[in-house]
Protein backbone atom coordinates (compact mmCIF):
# COMPACT_ATOMS: atom_id res chain seq x y z
CA UNK A 1 0.00 0.00 0.00
CA UNK A 2 1.51 3.57 -1.28
CA UNK A 3 0.44 6.83 -0.46
CA UNK A 4 0.30 9.19 -3.05
CA UNK A 5 0.11 13.01 -2.03
CA UNK A 6 0.74 14.13 -5.84
CA UNK A 7 -1.94 13.67 -8.46
CA UNK A 8 1.24 14.31 -11.30
CA UNK A 9 3.18 11.01 -9.60
CA UNK A 10 3.42 9.39 -12.51
CA UNK A 11 2.93 6.02 -10.96
CA UNK A 12 -0.96 6.98 -11.03
CA UNK A 13 -0.58 7.19 -15.15
CA UNK A 14 -2.83 3.88 -15.57
CA UNK A 15 -5.43 5.95 -13.99
CA UNK A 16 -4.99 9.33 -16.01
CA UNK A 17 -7.88 10.74 -17.59
CA UNK A 18 -9.73 7.90 -17.28
CA UNK A 19 -12.22 9.11 -20.00
CA UNK A 20 -10.11 8.27 -22.42
CA UNK A 21 -7.70 5.48 -21.73
CA UNK A 22 -10.38 2.53 -21.55
CA UNK A 23 -10.18 3.40 -25.58
CA UNK A 24 -8.64 1.37 -27.24
CA UNK A 25 -5.35 2.02 -28.33
CA UNK A 26 -6.61 2.31 -32.12
CA UNK A 27 -8.54 4.95 -30.92
CA UNK A 28 -7.15 8.83 -30.21
CA UNK A 29 -5.58 8.60 -26.17
CA UNK A 30 -6.82 4.97 -26.04
CA UNK A 31 -4.44 2.74 -24.03
CA UNK A 32 -6.68 -0.22 -23.70
CA UNK A 33 -6.76 -0.65 -20.49
CA UNK A 34 -9.45 -2.58 -18.27
CA UNK A 35 -10.78 0.18 -15.91
CA UNK A 36 -13.02 -1.62 -12.86
CA UNK A 37 -14.50 0.96 -10.75
CA UNK A 38 -16.13 0.36 -6.99
CA UNK A 39 -15.44 -2.41 -4.66
CA UNK A 40 -17.85 -5.21 -6.12
CA UNK A 41 -16.74 -4.85 -9.96
CA UNK A 42 -12.80 -4.46 -8.60
CA UNK A 43 -13.25 -7.55 -6.85
CA UNK A 44 -15.17 -9.38 -9.71
CA UNK A 45 -11.89 -8.39 -11.99
CA UNK A 46 -9.56 -10.15 -9.34
CA UNK A 47 -11.61 -13.07 -9.75
CA UNK A 48 -10.92 -12.98 -13.54
CA UNK A 49 -8.18 -13.36 -16.02
CA UNK A 50 -7.71 -10.10 -16.54
CA UNK A 51 -4.11 -9.06 -15.51
CA UNK A 52 -4.12 -6.67 -12.91
CA UNK A 53 -1.53 -3.77 -13.12
CA UNK A 54 -2.40 -1.68 -10.14
CA UNK A 55 -5.45 0.11 -7.73
CA UNK A 56 -6.25 3.35 -7.02
CA UNK A 57 -8.58 4.02 -4.35
CA UNK A 58 -9.09 6.26 -0.61
CA UNK A 59 -7.36 3.77 2.48
CA UNK A 60 -10.61 2.29 3.29
CA UNK A 61 -11.54 1.06 0.12
CA UNK A 62 -8.50 -0.51 -0.31
CA UNK A 63 -7.84 -1.92 2.97
CA UNK A 64 -11.49 -3.77 2.39
CA UNK A 65 -9.59 -5.36 -0.57
CA UNK A 66 -7.31 -7.94 2.01
CA UNK A 67 -4.74 -8.71 0.18
CA UNK A 68 -3.70 -7.35 -3.54
CA UNK A 69 -1.71 -8.93 -6.59
CA UNK A 70 -0.60 -5.48 -7.67
CA UNK A 71 0.25 -2.29 -6.51
CA UNK A 72 -1.79 -0.21 -3.98
CA UNK A 73 -1.81 3.40 -4.92
CA UNK A 74 -4.03 5.14 -1.67
CA UNK A 75 -4.67 8.82 -2.22
CA UNK A 76 -7.50 11.38 -1.42
CA UNK A 77 -10.45 11.52 -2.83
CA UNK A 78 -9.87 15.09 -4.30
CA UNK A 79 -6.01 13.62 -5.19
CA UNK A 80 -7.99 11.12 -7.45
CA UNK A 81 -9.96 13.20 -8.73
CA UNK A 82 -7.54 15.14 -10.30
CA UNK A 83 -5.76 11.84 -11.49
CA UNK A 84 -9.15 10.92 -13.33
CA UNK A 85 -10.43 13.59 -14.11
CA UNK A 86 -13.34 13.95 -13.11
CA UNK A 87 -15.26 13.47 -9.48
CA UNK A 88 -15.81 9.85 -8.65
CA UNK A 89 -18.17 8.55 -6.14
CA UNK A 90 -16.87 5.21 -6.05
CA UNK A 91 -13.78 5.10 -3.83
CA UNK A 92 -11.63 2.39 -5.73
CA UNK A 93 -10.38 1.63 -8.90
CA UNK A 94 -7.90 -1.21 -10.75
CA UNK A 95 -6.58 -1.25 -13.85
CA UNK A 96 -5.66 -4.17 -15.71
CA UNK A 97 -4.55 -5.19 -19.04
CA UNK A 98 -6.92 -6.71 -21.78
CA UNK A 99 -6.63 -11.10 -21.55
CA UNK A 100 -6.52 -13.05 -24.26
CA UNK A 101 -10.09 -14.23 -25.51
CA UNK A 102 -10.84 -16.65 -26.98
CA UNK A 103 -12.03 -17.25 -30.36
CA UNK A 104 -16.01 -17.20 -31.56
CA UNK A 105 -15.34 -20.92 -31.90
CA UNK A 106 -13.60 -21.62 -29.18
CA UNK A 107 -16.71 -20.24 -26.95
CA UNK A 108 -19.37 -21.98 -29.38
CA UNK A 109 -17.63 -25.19 -28.59
CA UNK A 110 -18.39 -25.70 -25.16
CA UNK A 111 -21.45 -23.28 -24.56
CA UNK A 112 -24.92 -24.36 -24.43
CA UNK A 113 -26.79 -20.52 -25.11
CA UNK A 114 -25.03 -17.73 -26.41
CA UNK A 115 -25.75 -14.30 -27.05
CA UNK A 116 -24.82 -12.92 -31.06
CA UNK A 117 -25.48 -9.32 -31.11
CA UNK A 118 -25.72 -6.73 -34.37
CA UNK A 119 -25.31 -2.98 -33.58
CA UNK A 120 -25.32 -2.86 -30.27
CA UNK A 121 -23.06 0.29 -29.93
CA UNK A 122 -24.83 1.66 -26.85
CA UNK A 123 -22.42 1.12 -23.95
CA UNK A 124 -24.98 1.11 -21.44
CA UNK A 125 -27.10 -1.80 -23.55
CA UNK A 126 -23.94 -3.55 -24.22
CA UNK A 127 -23.21 -3.51 -20.30
CA UNK A 128 -26.84 -4.74 -19.03
CA UNK A 129 -26.88 -7.36 -21.72
CA UNK A 130 -23.51 -9.28 -20.32
CA UNK A 131 -24.95 -8.75 -16.60
CA UNK A 132 -28.35 -9.97 -17.97
CA UNK A 133 -26.22 -12.87 -19.61
CA UNK A 134 -24.21 -13.57 -16.62
CA UNK A 135 -26.88 -13.93 -14.38
CA UNK A 136 -29.13 -15.80 -16.59
CA UNK A 137 -26.75 -18.34 -17.06
CA UNK A 138 -25.91 -17.45 -21.26
CA UNK A 139 -22.22 -18.88 -22.04
CA UNK A 140 -20.94 -16.36 -24.36
CA UNK A 141 -21.48 -13.16 -25.80
CA UNK A 142 -20.53 -12.98 -30.09
CA UNK A 143 -20.66 -9.65 -31.42
CA UNK A 144 -21.26 -8.96 -34.80
CA UNK A 145 -20.66 -5.56 -37.15
CA UNK A 146 -21.64 -2.33 -35.02
CA UNK A 147 -20.91 -3.42 -31.73
CA UNK A 148 -18.90 -1.21 -29.14
CA UNK A 149 -16.27 -2.22 -26.99
CA UNK A 150 -17.11 -3.95 -24.18
CA UNK A 151 -14.63 -3.55 -22.02
CA UNK A 152 -14.90 0.09 -22.61
CA UNK A 153 -15.50 1.98 -18.30
CA UNK A 154 -19.27 2.65 -18.55
CA UNK A 155 -19.81 -0.99 -20.27
CA UNK A 156 -17.27 -2.70 -17.33
CA UNK A 157 -19.40 -0.63 -15.01
CA UNK A 158 -22.95 -1.40 -15.99
CA UNK A 159 -22.48 -4.72 -16.77
CA UNK A 160 -21.75 -4.95 -12.67
CA UNK A 161 -18.08 -6.26 -13.79
CA UNK A 162 -19.43 -9.55 -15.58
CA UNK A 163 -18.13 -7.99 -18.67
CA UNK A 164 -14.99 -9.78 -17.53
CA UNK A 165 -16.48 -13.01 -16.65
CA UNK A 166 -18.64 -14.07 -19.67
CA UNK A 167 -16.42 -14.37 -22.54
CA UNK A 168 -17.15 -12.53 -25.75
CA UNK A 169 -15.19 -12.44 -29.24
CA UNK A 170 -16.44 -10.87 -32.66
CA UNK A 171 -17.91 -13.54 -35.36
CA UNK A 172 -16.53 -13.12 -38.14
CA UNK A 173 -16.90 -13.29 -40.91
CA UNK A 174 -20.84 -11.68 -40.82
CA UNK A 175 -23.05 -13.33 -41.50
CA UNK A 176 -21.80 -16.61 -41.97
CA UNK A 177 -20.56 -17.02 -38.98
CA UNK A 178 -23.78 -18.07 -37.85
CA UNK A 179 -23.37 -21.08 -40.85
CA UNK A 180 -20.63 -22.10 -38.40
CA UNK A 181 -22.89 -21.42 -35.24
CA UNK A 182 -26.01 -23.64 -37.07
CA UNK A 183 -23.48 -26.17 -37.98
CA UNK A 184 -22.19 -26.96 -34.59
CA UNK A 185 -25.79 -27.99 -33.53
CA UNK A 186 -27.00 -24.41 -32.57
CA UNK A 187 -30.52 -23.04 -33.35
CA UNK A 188 -29.91 -19.63 -34.70
CA UNK A 189 -32.93 -17.70 -33.39
CA UNK A 190 -33.58 -13.88 -34.46
CA UNK A 191 -35.77 -11.74 -32.06
CA UNK A 192 -37.73 -9.57 -33.82
CA UNK A 193 -40.77 -7.65 -33.16
CA UNK A 194 -41.53 -7.75 -37.35
CA UNK A 195 -44.72 -9.86 -38.78
CA UNK A 196 -44.18 -13.57 -39.05
CA UNK A 197 -42.47 -13.94 -36.47
CA UNK A 198 -42.87 -16.66 -33.84
CA UNK A 199 -44.04 -16.41 -29.83
CA UNK A 200 -40.80 -16.70 -27.82
CA UNK A 201 -43.33 -19.46 -25.69
CA UNK A 202 -44.31 -21.40 -29.04
CA UNK A 203 -40.48 -21.82 -30.56
CA UNK A 204 -39.52 -25.09 -28.35
CA UNK A 205 -36.12 -23.26 -27.60
CA UNK A 206 -35.43 -25.03 -23.94
CA UNK A 207 -33.43 -27.57 -24.34
CA UNK A 208 -31.72 -26.74 -27.16
CA UNK A 209 -28.53 -25.30 -28.21
CA UNK A 210 -29.25 -21.67 -28.67
CA UNK A 211 -27.86 -18.83 -30.56
CA UNK A 212 -29.71 -15.83 -29.52
CA UNK A 213 -28.90 -12.95 -32.09
CA UNK A 214 -30.10 -9.32 -30.66
CA UNK A 215 -30.48 -6.22 -32.72
CA UNK A 216 -29.78 -2.55 -31.61
CA UNK A 217 -32.77 -0.70 -30.01
CA UNK A 218 -34.06 1.67 -32.40
CA UNK A 219 -33.54 -0.47 -35.96
CA UNK A 220 -33.14 -3.83 -34.87
CA UNK A 221 -31.71 -6.10 -36.64
CA UNK A 222 -30.91 -6.04 -40.40
CA UNK A 223 -32.77 -8.01 -43.02
CA UNK A 224 -29.25 -10.25 -43.69
CA UNK A 225 -29.50 -11.16 -39.82
CA UNK A 226 -32.97 -11.83 -39.98
CA UNK A 227 -32.69 -14.65 -42.71
CA UNK A 228 -29.92 -15.94 -41.92
CA UNK A 229 -31.65 -17.11 -38.56
CA UNK A 230 -33.59 -20.76 -38.30
CA UNK A 231 -35.95 -19.02 -36.82
CA UNK A 232 -37.29 -15.31 -35.54
CA UNK A 233 -39.25 -15.06 -32.84
CA UNK A 234 -40.61 -11.90 -30.53
CA UNK A 235 -41.62 -11.28 -27.17
CA UNK A 236 -45.73 -11.09 -27.28
CA UNK A 237 -46.29 -7.50 -26.67
CA UNK A 238 -49.48 -5.45 -25.96
CA UNK A 239 -50.92 -3.56 -29.02
CA UNK A 240 -49.51 -0.13 -29.03
CA UNK A 241 -46.17 -0.53 -27.34
CA UNK A 242 -43.36 0.13 -29.85
CA UNK A 243 -40.96 -2.27 -28.04
CA UNK A 244 -38.97 -3.05 -24.79
CA UNK A 245 -35.46 -1.89 -24.11
CA UNK A 246 -33.07 -4.69 -26.18
CA UNK A 247 -30.97 -5.50 -22.26
CA UNK A 248 -34.62 -6.19 -21.28
CA UNK A 249 -35.78 -8.04 -24.11
CA UNK A 250 -32.34 -9.72 -23.93
CA UNK A 251 -33.16 -10.78 -20.25
CA UNK A 252 -36.70 -11.76 -21.06
CA UNK A 253 -35.42 -14.33 -23.92
CA UNK A 254 -32.25 -15.55 -21.77
CA UNK A 255 -34.76 -16.35 -18.71
CA UNK A 256 -37.16 -18.32 -21.78
CA UNK A 257 -34.41 -20.19 -23.16
CA UNK A 258 -32.06 -21.34 -20.11
CA UNK B 1 -48.62 27.80 -33.58
CA UNK B 2 -47.16 31.04 -31.97
CA UNK B 3 -44.04 32.43 -32.77
CA UNK B 4 -41.89 33.46 -29.53
CA UNK B 5 -38.70 35.12 -29.49
CA UNK B 6 -38.49 36.46 -26.18
CA UNK B 7 -37.36 33.77 -23.32
CA UNK B 8 -38.75 36.02 -20.69
CA UNK B 9 -42.78 35.75 -22.29
CA UNK B 10 -44.90 35.03 -19.41
CA UNK B 11 -46.67 32.32 -22.37
CA UNK B 12 -44.11 29.80 -21.66
CA UNK B 13 -43.65 30.24 -17.76
CA UNK B 14 -45.04 26.34 -18.03
CA UNK B 15 -41.81 25.58 -19.50
CA UNK B 16 -39.39 27.07 -17.23
CA UNK B 17 -37.01 25.85 -15.40
CA UNK B 18 -38.04 22.51 -15.79
CA UNK B 19 -35.91 20.77 -13.73
CA UNK B 20 -37.85 21.82 -10.67
CA UNK B 21 -41.01 22.35 -12.77
CA UNK B 22 -41.94 19.00 -12.69
CA UNK B 23 -41.80 18.44 -9.10
CA UNK B 24 -44.96 17.92 -6.48
CA UNK B 25 -46.31 20.74 -5.72
CA UNK B 26 -45.38 20.20 -1.75
CA UNK B 27 -41.65 20.60 -2.88
CA UNK B 28 -39.65 23.38 -3.18
CA UNK B 29 -40.39 25.06 -6.48
CA UNK B 30 -42.74 22.20 -7.53
CA UNK B 31 -45.74 23.34 -10.01
CA UNK B 32 -47.07 19.47 -10.01
CA UNK B 33 -46.88 19.92 -14.57
CA UNK B 34 -46.50 16.77 -16.14
CA UNK B 35 -44.15 17.17 -18.82
CA UNK B 36 -43.73 15.34 -21.75
CA UNK B 37 -40.54 15.26 -23.99
CA UNK B 38 -39.90 14.32 -27.69
CA UNK B 39 -42.41 13.42 -30.27
CA UNK B 40 -43.29 10.06 -28.83
CA UNK B 41 -44.00 10.45 -25.27
CA UNK B 42 -46.08 13.88 -26.49
CA UNK B 43 -48.45 11.92 -29.06
CA UNK B 44 -49.11 9.71 -25.70
CA UNK B 45 -49.38 12.38 -23.50
CA UNK B 46 -52.06 13.31 -26.10
CA UNK B 47 -53.70 10.11 -26.23
CA UNK B 48 -53.70 9.73 -22.29
CA UNK B 49 -56.14 11.44 -19.63
CA UNK B 50 -54.01 14.06 -19.23
CA UNK B 51 -55.00 17.87 -19.72
CA UNK B 52 -52.43 19.03 -22.19
CA UNK B 53 -51.98 23.06 -21.25
CA UNK B 54 -49.45 23.90 -23.97
CA UNK B 55 -47.05 22.91 -26.23
CA UNK B 56 -42.92 24.28 -27.28
CA UNK B 57 -41.11 23.64 -29.84
CA UNK B 58 -39.19 24.34 -33.12
CA UNK B 59 -41.21 24.63 -36.05
CA UNK B 60 -40.21 21.29 -36.97
CA UNK B 61 -41.53 19.36 -34.15
CA UNK B 62 -44.56 21.46 -33.72
CA UNK B 63 -45.72 20.33 -37.28
CA UNK B 64 -45.23 17.09 -36.81
CA UNK B 65 -47.52 16.81 -34.34
CA UNK B 66 -50.19 17.87 -36.51
CA UNK B 67 -53.55 19.76 -34.85
CA UNK B 68 -53.16 20.45 -31.30
CA UNK B 69 -55.93 21.07 -28.88
CA UNK B 70 -53.97 23.86 -26.78
CA UNK B 71 -51.76 26.34 -27.39
CA UNK B 72 -48.39 25.52 -29.09
CA UNK B 73 -45.52 28.06 -29.00
CA UNK B 74 -42.74 27.84 -31.43
CA UNK B 75 -39.08 29.34 -31.07
CA UNK B 76 -35.17 28.46 -31.50
CA UNK B 77 -33.48 25.76 -29.61
CA UNK B 78 -31.53 28.66 -28.05
CA UNK B 79 -34.43 30.24 -26.55
CA UNK B 80 -36.01 26.89 -25.37
CA UNK B 81 -32.64 26.29 -23.85
CA UNK B 82 -32.83 29.55 -22.17
CA UNK B 83 -36.74 28.55 -20.77
CA UNK B 84 -36.31 25.51 -19.91
CA UNK B 85 -32.68 25.72 -18.33
CA UNK B 86 -30.79 23.15 -19.95
CA UNK B 87 -29.85 21.92 -23.29
CA UNK B 88 -33.13 19.87 -24.47
CA UNK B 89 -31.73 17.30 -27.45
CA UNK B 90 -36.05 16.47 -28.12
CA UNK B 91 -37.51 19.76 -30.09
CA UNK B 92 -40.36 19.87 -28.39
CA UNK B 93 -42.07 19.79 -24.90
CA UNK B 94 -45.51 19.51 -23.70
CA UNK B 95 -47.08 20.61 -20.41
CA UNK B 96 -50.07 18.88 -18.75
CA UNK B 97 -51.64 18.90 -15.33
CA UNK B 98 -52.30 16.25 -13.22
CA UNK B 99 -55.46 13.74 -14.31
CA UNK B 100 -57.44 12.41 -11.37
CA UNK B 101 -56.36 8.77 -11.01
CA UNK B 102 -58.27 5.81 -10.05
CA UNK B 103 -58.21 4.71 -6.57
CA UNK B 104 -55.60 1.23 -6.18
CA UNK B 105 -58.93 -0.43 -5.07
CA UNK B 106 -60.70 0.54 -8.56
CA UNK B 107 -57.77 -0.32 -10.60
CA UNK B 108 -57.69 -3.60 -8.72
CA UNK B 109 -61.55 -3.92 -9.44
CA UNK B 110 -60.25 -4.57 -13.44
CA UNK B 111 -56.59 -5.63 -13.16
CA UNK B 112 -55.94 -9.41 -13.98
CA UNK B 113 -51.90 -8.62 -13.13
CA UNK B 114 -50.89 -5.88 -11.18
CA UNK B 115 -47.11 -4.63 -9.99
CA UNK B 116 -46.54 -3.56 -6.14
CA UNK B 117 -44.06 -1.56 -5.50
CA UNK B 118 -41.80 -0.53 -2.52
CA UNK B 119 -39.15 1.37 -2.54
CA UNK B 120 -38.60 1.93 -5.64
CA UNK B 121 -37.32 5.60 -5.52
CA UNK B 122 -34.93 5.66 -8.66
CA UNK B 123 -36.21 7.25 -10.96
CA UNK B 124 -35.02 5.66 -14.44
CA UNK B 125 -35.97 1.94 -12.73
CA UNK B 126 -39.53 3.17 -11.74
CA UNK B 127 -40.08 4.15 -15.70
CA UNK B 128 -38.71 1.43 -17.11
CA UNK B 129 -41.32 -0.71 -14.90
CA UNK B 130 -44.33 1.27 -16.40
CA UNK B 131 -42.22 0.74 -19.63
CA UNK B 132 -42.35 -3.22 -18.97
CA UNK B 133 -45.27 -3.68 -17.50
CA UNK B 134 -46.89 -1.53 -20.46
CA UNK B 135 -44.81 -3.64 -23.04
CA UNK B 136 -46.33 -6.76 -21.43
CA UNK B 137 -49.80 -6.50 -20.40
CA UNK B 138 -49.44 -5.41 -16.72
CA UNK B 139 -52.61 -3.99 -16.13
CA UNK B 140 -51.68 -1.23 -13.56
CA UNK B 141 -49.07 -0.89 -11.12
CA UNK B 142 -49.35 0.17 -7.24
CA UNK B 143 -46.99 2.22 -5.11
CA UNK B 144 -46.08 1.04 -1.69
CA UNK B 145 -44.11 3.35 0.83
CA UNK B 146 -41.07 4.94 -0.34
CA UNK B 147 -41.45 4.73 -3.75
CA UNK B 148 -40.87 7.85 -6.29
CA UNK B 149 -43.51 10.03 -7.98
CA UNK B 150 -43.91 8.26 -11.77
CA UNK B 151 -45.03 11.78 -13.19
CA UNK B 152 -41.36 13.37 -12.52
CA UNK B 153 -39.79 14.11 -16.04
CA UNK B 154 -37.54 11.66 -15.82
CA UNK B 155 -39.95 8.67 -14.90
CA UNK B 156 -41.95 10.22 -17.92
CA UNK B 157 -39.27 10.44 -20.33
CA UNK B 158 -37.51 6.52 -19.54
CA UNK B 159 -41.27 5.22 -19.26
CA UNK B 160 -41.31 6.39 -23.11
CA UNK B 161 -44.53 7.99 -21.95
CA UNK B 162 -46.36 4.66 -20.46
CA UNK B 163 -46.53 6.30 -17.02
CA UNK B 164 -49.37 7.96 -19.14
CA UNK B 165 -51.39 5.34 -19.67
CA UNK B 166 -50.93 2.65 -17.17
CA UNK B 167 -52.97 3.26 -14.06
CA UNK B 168 -50.99 3.98 -11.07
CA UNK B 169 -52.02 4.55 -7.30
CA UNK B 170 -50.27 4.63 -3.57
CA UNK B 171 -50.98 1.65 -2.10
CA UNK B 172 -52.44 2.40 1.88
CA UNK B 173 -52.75 1.16 4.37
CA UNK B 174 -49.35 -1.10 3.82
CA UNK B 175 -48.87 -3.91 4.06
CA UNK B 176 -52.44 -4.00 4.89
CA UNK B 177 -53.71 -3.44 1.11
CA UNK B 178 -52.17 -6.50 -0.05
CA UNK B 179 -54.77 -8.19 1.88
CA UNK B 180 -57.16 -6.31 -0.06
CA UNK B 181 -55.75 -7.56 -3.22
CA UNK B 182 -55.74 -10.84 -2.02
CA UNK B 183 -59.42 -10.59 -0.64
CA UNK B 184 -60.29 -9.06 -4.40
CA UNK B 185 -58.74 -12.84 -5.37
CA UNK B 186 -55.13 -11.70 -6.69
CA UNK B 187 -51.79 -14.31 -5.24
CA UNK B 188 -49.91 -11.68 -4.16
CA UNK B 189 -46.04 -13.31 -4.91
CA UNK B 190 -43.25 -11.43 -3.46
CA UNK B 191 -39.78 -11.58 -5.80
CA UNK B 192 -37.39 -12.06 -4.23
CA UNK B 193 -33.81 -13.99 -4.22
CA UNK B 194 -34.03 -15.54 -0.99
CA UNK B 195 -33.40 -19.09 -0.07
CA UNK B 196 -36.53 -20.91 0.33
CA UNK B 197 -38.31 -18.62 -2.66
CA UNK B 198 -39.67 -20.89 -5.21
CA UNK B 199 -38.53 -20.70 -8.67
CA UNK B 200 -40.72 -18.28 -10.82
CA UNK B 201 -41.44 -21.23 -12.95
CA UNK B 202 -42.24 -23.46 -10.23
CA UNK B 203 -44.84 -21.30 -8.59
CA UNK B 204 -47.65 -21.90 -11.11
CA UNK B 205 -49.08 -18.45 -11.66
CA UNK B 206 -49.79 -18.54 -15.16
CA UNK B 207 -53.52 -18.01 -15.08
CA UNK B 208 -54.12 -16.50 -12.12
CA UNK B 209 -54.75 -12.97 -11.04
CA UNK B 210 -51.10 -11.98 -9.47
CA UNK B 211 -50.31 -8.72 -7.65
CA UNK B 212 -46.49 -9.11 -7.92
CA UNK B 213 -44.17 -7.35 -5.16
CA UNK B 214 -40.93 -5.35 -6.29
CA UNK B 215 -38.20 -4.13 -4.25
CA UNK B 216 -35.43 -1.30 -4.81
CA UNK B 217 -32.63 -2.68 -6.14
CA UNK B 218 -30.00 -2.77 -3.37
CA UNK B 219 -32.41 -3.63 0.11
CA UNK B 220 -35.39 -5.39 -1.92
CA UNK B 221 -38.28 -6.20 -0.71
CA UNK B 222 -38.76 -5.42 3.10
CA UNK B 223 -39.17 -8.84 5.53
CA UNK B 224 -43.03 -7.27 6.33
CA UNK B 225 -43.41 -7.19 2.66
CA UNK B 226 -42.52 -10.65 2.13
CA UNK B 227 -44.18 -12.39 5.06
CA UNK B 228 -47.53 -10.68 3.93
CA UNK B 229 -47.16 -12.43 0.33
CA UNK B 230 -48.67 -16.22 -0.39
CA UNK B 231 -46.01 -16.79 -2.13
CA UNK B 232 -41.92 -16.28 -2.21
CA UNK B 233 -40.70 -16.62 -5.90
CA UNK B 234 -37.19 -15.65 -7.51
CA UNK B 235 -35.61 -15.73 -10.82
CA UNK B 236 -33.19 -18.52 -11.37
CA UNK B 237 -29.71 -17.28 -10.89
CA UNK B 238 -26.52 -18.36 -12.24
CA UNK B 239 -24.47 -18.53 -8.85
CA UNK B 240 -22.18 -15.80 -8.20
CA UNK B 241 -24.58 -12.85 -9.65
CA UNK B 242 -26.21 -10.65 -7.65
CA UNK B 243 -29.33 -9.54 -8.90
CA UNK B 244 -30.21 -8.86 -11.92
CA UNK B 245 -31.83 -4.86 -12.11
CA UNK B 246 -35.03 -4.03 -10.79
CA UNK B 247 -36.76 -3.28 -14.40
CA UNK B 248 -35.45 -6.56 -15.24
CA UNK B 249 -36.11 -8.58 -12.95
CA UNK B 250 -39.66 -6.64 -13.47
CA UNK B 251 -39.97 -7.40 -16.96
CA UNK B 252 -39.03 -11.26 -16.64
CA UNK B 253 -41.77 -12.04 -14.16
CA UNK B 254 -44.17 -9.97 -16.40
CA UNK B 255 -43.63 -12.10 -19.05
CA UNK B 256 -43.40 -15.48 -17.06
CA UNK B 257 -46.75 -14.19 -15.90
CA UNK B 258 -48.58 -12.73 -18.38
Amino acid sequence: MIEIDDPADPRLDDFRDLSTADRRPDRPGGRGLVIAEGVVVVERLLASPFPVRGFLGVRRRIEALGDLPAPAYVASADVMAEVVGFHLNRGVLAAADRAVQPSAFDIASTARTLAVLEGVGDHENLGSIFRNAAALGVDGVLLGPGCSDPLYRRSVRVSMGHVLRVPFAPLDPWPGGLDVLRSRGFRVVALTPREGSVGLADAGLRGSRVAVLLGSEGPGLTEEAITSADVAVRIPMAPGVDSLNVATAAAVVFYAIT
